[in-house]
């Protein structure tokens, strides 16, 4: 092997100056860093391993950072952020104060738009191209996406407003038939038949058929036939869908050969109008263990490099999992369940219930809208629904939470996983808005239960619930306890709170994950001399005012405590609440700043906002003390 | 003319006793009756004439309400309402206690899902069929949409879910190359090039021109390529596209041919599998006035029925009206300014800054998600983008205003018309959860401007504000002012209160629309000799601290009165903010209770909300004595 190049190339400037056979070594030199350094901070290396000839080919061919490049999601970007000077920093990958796992524009001038979410890249990048053409600049724009993304509603809008414009501007298409889980829909279905066997060649064999076996004066059609063949060719080209969509459609080209890619890359660089590169990936190529599944999607730390294997696993039980294992047991005691995830079977815990009820599982897709809005359909007719969909997704539900769900009062449930801190996944993933957009919802159930025991107790409870919607958040986290079957769960009546500490000066309302850090905190204070009650307000709507006035009757100072945005979430509802019945009690709001959380360890995050025994502790002495100067 | 047929048909059932000709009188009686009521008592009329004959089809073929059709939006099912037992209820339409202008489960067993918003009927109906799978049921399920909802993800995604299944499922496609306003996008072009020049048609006549005029030997060719054509004709239908998205594609069908439309819908209806219909028809079918355009999608009640001339003006400027006017003329200001719209170009006022500036306006469509994340790329550029979208409408972008603008700290400014209570339209279209989700949104400027002034002062600070996003608020009402031009505004500067009326008691903080209503309490409790302070709390986030502390040394007692969900808006932000700088004060948030408001005149709606003068006045009296007794 020659002289290793990735050493070389500190920005896509040094790639122009590669010959190709140095750019198919560097190919096989970023893969053996990425997997080498993934398998020390972990990530998500499934797809970046898949996109490593086209990131070199795009930065081979445009014209990088003047030229727009928008990925997709951010998980296919690690590639792309190996040529754009951060080799340097993968050790820190997802880690604290570190390298982002997605795309950021804070992070480098070559992250055109940040990225966490999927199918954002059309929209964000035809939006730059709009804005190049108002200011009279030249650049190219494209947005890479997978095809996992084309089931997703806002990707289809993109391409609805793009294919009808004149714009020049480039959708390049990832195909991997996998985008987190395998792909469903008639989209994924589309392209699988596009490659396998394109329409025109459907055709072409057909005319092969008739035409070629024809004797004698016949035959002499052929070249007419062949000559009309090519006339409507235009017609029948593989990407026939993305024509009729305006589109001047190229491929598919193997998105692993750099000579093919490059050339077609160049060719459709000096174009104008709307293009459409189709390209075929491999997601997780090069990988040892060679496997693709959903699994493949993203890595923790500590996987074995050589085989690909996990070293480590985990103890106590993840709140997925616990509910994963729940929602089968309940799928035996209530026929009507049915459970919908939009693309997130694994992440959501949702596969199990798959594999036991088939026929009552749906996988719709990365379309969380219409997850919901299914959802509701299905409520019509009987069916009580769980929508599995994580708090950060469900945001892009919330129309429909709100118009087909909430206002027909349909007994839907949401089921939001990773609500709260999320840890390494950042800002684009954080659940922290899920308590302030549901609780503005009428009619809607808001809760946030403190364990998987209670999460098992509230999911039980949502079943009979006649009131309409239902929400449950829970967080990214092991549980705090090892839950009994669900079978073996009382059903946590609607709306009312637990008081699993009793004490005499400060109240702590504590939100779901809060009620254990509460506790612990109220432990510490108790040794400072300071006596504090622990509610665990399991819903947040409707609240218990039972318990609360007995409260109100006990304690005047009170420190409610969210994992959730603070400006308005479930604190500045009680403030409000108790505000209205006993003005002359302090209610103090505890919960994350008004600002975005950078990535880090979910510990790390929380104790960064006081949301953890120590800040909450603190909090409470602030309270009790300005309180006793103002007594 | 024979008897009348209308009158006989109390229900579906007594369609399918009629003859063909008695169906198509019916369809004359139905208009004449739609046009004469509509002429009273306004309403979405347009959409309705149009599928005169489709809603006979569909009630006549279909076994309703035992097989579910699912109409999209609304505005199309007047004709529906009329065939299903509620035709003496049509003087009642849109107005308090009366009919509502939408589909809605609670008023008829035949509206099987309701909506107000466009694109969610796929989705819904593919939810249903998906229940009567589980269930072992046999109906039928057919969506009935809109071509404009095609521009919506949400059809989509719909359409890509339920295409790869085998689910015995309809889409009939009510195509008038008109949705509110003209269509836009590659959808829509795709439609016309289907209608008047099938793909198919194209194809075969070039084979007619190649092989027709073919001399001698070449001429016998032809029954062989005829041959081959059949075989390749299912390739090559108009509807390829959605064929490729996996339905059985049937069309395009005259929506006027109540023969046509009854066959082929029997046909299908006995058919399996994902069916698609493509249903031609015309907006606005059989009105006098004969055109067709943004206008015609809804008349407000006092129309002519001969002429379909307005018969009422309206004299102070709505709001609407007055931002459609200030971004003209801010256009002229601020090179960088764009205007984005999502299909309501006339309902947001946008349309004469299109006019006026054609290169920087932008009709998406009906992609409320799109428009924004389309805004979040125009801002990545130095553009300053206005996304002029109802709050209600605005719920289907919140993911994009957090994960694409917000935590990129863009500047695009979110202009929400209709926010608050919009009156007729109903629960489906309320503006009043835009407070508490835009609180939630990190670094979210959230303003509610009290006046047309204020909301040009408001727009203007927004087009210099470094923050990040930015959103304002104003209602669907005149405003209270005549406001000069944009260029004589000073900018209001972000964060700001202003204080109209300086009292000693109870202070009021007054959102938006409640400023005025505020004073006007104030003016009456000044008579009873209740002294009263009122804040124009235009800045919701960040609020004026200063302000307020001034406000804290002389108020022991706030109000704090918002047009929206008092669960947790401003009120209960306000409650936490004071409550922790001053647990002494008082703190009562009053807003629209946690409830779906009904139809009603704005007025209305408000005043049963206790939102106007008397209510304010009462909550200030109610406050103030508490105190009293209290203190």
């Amino acid at each position: 092997m020659s002289d290793p190049v990735l050493p070389r190339i500190s920005s896509p400037a040094d790639l122009k100056r590669c010959s190709r056979d140095e750019l198919r070594q560097l190919a096989d030199e970023m893969r053996a860093f990425l997997i080498d350094s993934c398998s020390r901070t972990g990530g998500h290396i499934g797809a970046g391993l898949g996109v490593v000839e086209l990131t070199i080919a795009m930065h081979y061919v445009f014209d990088t950072p003047r030229d727009q490049l928008v990925w997709d999601v951010g998980h296919q970007a690690y590639p792309h952020k190996l040529l754009t000077g951060r080799a340097d920093r993968f050790e820190t990958l997802r880690q604290c104060d570190g390298l982002s796992g997605f795309l950021k524009r804070a992070e480098s001038p070559y992250d055109a738009f940040g990225a966490g979410h999927a199918g954002t890249a059309i929209s964000a990048a035809f939006g730059m191209a709009a804005a190049r053409d108002i200011n009279g600049d030249d650049f190219k724009v494209a947005a890479i996406l997978g095809d996992g993304a084309l089931s997703c509603g806002l990707a289809y809008e993109g391409l609805n407003n793009a294919g009808a414009s004149d714009s020049d501007f480039i959708v390049i298409l990832n195909d991997n038939e996998m985008s987190i889980a395998p792909n469903v829909g008639a989209m994924h279905k589309y392209l699988v038949s596009v490659q396998r066997n394109p329409l025109y060649n459907r055709l072409r064999s057909r005319i092969g058929e008739l035409v070629d076996g024809a004797p004698g004066p016949l035959a002499a059609a052929g070249a007419l036939v062949r000559k009309w063949e090519e006339s409507v060719k235009n017609f029948l080209t593989p990407g026939v869908l993305f024509e009729e969509m305006g589109f001047r459609y190229f491929g598919p080209i193997d998105g692993h050969d750099i000579d093919a890619l490059a050339d077609t890359l160049t060719a459709v660089r000096a174009l104008k109008g709307p293009r459409f590169v189709h390209v075929i990936t491999q997601k997780g190529k090069g990988f040892p263990a060679g496997e693709h599944g959903e699994k493949w999607h993203a890595l923790p730390p500590g996987h074995d490099p050589a085989t690909g294997k996990l070293r480590l696993g985990t103890k106590t039980p993840a709140y997925t999992d616990v509910i994963s294992q729940g929602l089968v047991e309940l799928g035996a005691m209530v026929p009507e369940l049915a459970v919908i995830t939009a693309a997130m079977p694994s992440g959501t815990g949702t596969s199990a219930f798959g594999k036991a009820y088939p026929r009552r599982f749906f996988d719709v897709g990365i379309a969380e809208g219409h997850a919901v809005t299914f959802a509701a359909g299905l409520a019509t007719q009987g069916i009580r629904p769980v929508c599995a969909i994580y708090s950060t997704f469900l945001q892009r539900g919330y129309d429909n939470v709100i118009h087909d769900c909430a206002i027909q009062h349909l007994p839907v449930v949401f089921a939001m996983d990773r609500a709260g801190m999320v840890g390494e996944d950042g800002p684009t993933h954080m659940g922290l808005y899920d308590i302030a957009y549901m609780l503005a919802v009428p009619g809607m159930t808001v809760a946030a239960p403190s364990s998987a025991t209670e999460m098992l107790a509230v999911l039980r409870a949502s079943m009979t619930h006649e009131g309409g919607p239902f929400s449950l958040r829970y967080p990214r986290a092991a549980a705090p306890d090892h839950p009994p079957t669900i079978t073996e769960v009382e059903p946590a009546p609607v709306g009312t709170w637990t008081v699993p500490r009793h004490g005499s000066e400060v109240a702590i309302l504590a939100v779901g994950t809060m009620v254990a850090a509460a506790l612990e905190a109220a432990e510490a204070l108790a040794v400072e001399g300071l006596s504090v009650t622990v509610v665990n307000a399991r819903y947040l709507k409707p609240y218990d005012a039972a318990t609360l006035d007995a409260l109100l009757a006990e304690h005047r100072q009170f420190l409610v405590v969210e994992e959730g945005s603070v400006v308005n979430g479930f604190g500045a509802m009680m403030s409000a609440v108790i505000g209205k019945l006993d003005p002359a009690v302090k209610v103090v709001a505890h919960g994350v700043p008004d600002s975005f959380v950078e990535h880090a360890p979910r510990a790390v995050q929380l104790a960064r906002c006081g949301l953890d025994a120590v800040g909450i502790a603190e909090r409470v002495r602030a309270l009790h003390s300005t309180e006793a100067v103002a007594g």
